[in-house]
């Protein structure tokens, strides 16, 4: 994590891990390499999750731009408003979930649920080592299914851009206004009911 | 976290968090209580959760044994092989998504896997703090529904037993094999994959 202090970095009304609190999505990355044991333990982490009967049905295409190649065919992959800024990213992946199980084929019902276990898994150990991941649900599927042959049964659903984030100083004044603005989320009896649906449980 | 040894702890291949790698579903609990302050920490962290256009699409159900009507309610929503054992998890919850973007109406692609960083989050919280999450994708949604008066366009889809995992010696022995032997993931190189879908990434 980071010991600096960010606007981005949440105020929590409890308190929460500095993990999740420090998390955030950027849209600017600093011109710096990730590591390949950073990457490494991202995915070791995202390999633990939790997941109906352990089918682990995640999967990833991982690009870094050691390889310009594999790292323009993943970038195809992306919307162009995601494009526009994603391309300062120095690792980009799309994570993409198993449709079925695979000691039935029957439908799993929580593998998209279970992938997002997997990418929250993957965004702590990101947070750890003061790096960011900003998850995309714009993507193009289909042109993901194409470029790298999907046998059947397999989903892409979002594509996550990695790396570190811009120090608040080196945010071009244009970005700044989304970049530095702060955080906000609905208030916890939103989110979370008693007895009766809607109304905020007793916490 | 725990600072005690367990056999459910992972021994990642790659150094992982330890509330990642301490993680675990368990299946017997302790006969413990969890503050209040604990649990609104948990839903805090699944709070700050990343989601698609900041929509927040999960919404939570909670039930604790302090509140025996709306815990037997929300136990009542779990299939029966869930409920033999989530009996003892002394808070359960259901955790729901919102299947269309409240900002025009149209389906949001990313909800099922956004509410599962939201689950992540809440698990990692969980971890720190000595707590366990078990997940279920075993409830009966249609009851969830009918029980709670769910609105029109929300999916409810995991159920949460919260606790205290048991200590290794107050496991039955009936349970001990379940509990005490180690947890199994796919290696690394079969979730992630470099230029190739099922070719491990160089990594």
């Amino acid at each position: 994590m980071n010991t600096s202090n960010h606007p981005k970095f949440a105020n929590p009304d409890h308190p929460i891990l500095e993990v999740l609190s420090q998390r955030f999505s950027p849209y600017v990355y600093a011109d710096r390499t990730v590591a390949e044991a950073d990457l490494r333990s991202l995915f070791e982490a995202a390999r633990w999750a939790a997941s109906s009967y352990n089918e682990q049905p995640w999967r990833f295409i991982l690009a870094t731009k050691a390889d310009p190649v594999q790292y323009q065919r993943v970038f195809s992959c992306l919307v162009e408003p995601n494009q526009a800024w994603a391309k300062a990213a120095p690792v980009l992946a799309i994570g993409c979930y198993m449709l079925n199980f695979s000691r039935n084929g029957k439908p799993n019902g929580c593998a998209a649920h279970d992938l997002g276990l997997a990418v929250g898994n993957l965004s702590a150990e990101a947070t750890a080592r003061g790096l960011a991941v900003h998850p995309m649900g714009g993507i193009l599927p289909d042109r993901v299914k194409s470029e790298f042959k999907l046998p059947e049964g397999v989903t892409p659903l979002i594509g996550l851009a990695i790396g570190y984030a811009a120090a608040p100083s080196d945010i071009p004044e244009n970005m700044q206004g989304q970049e530095l603005s702060p955080r906000t989320r609905k208030p916890l009896g939103e989110i979370v009911f008693g007895g009766q649906w809607g109304v905020a449980a007793d916490l």
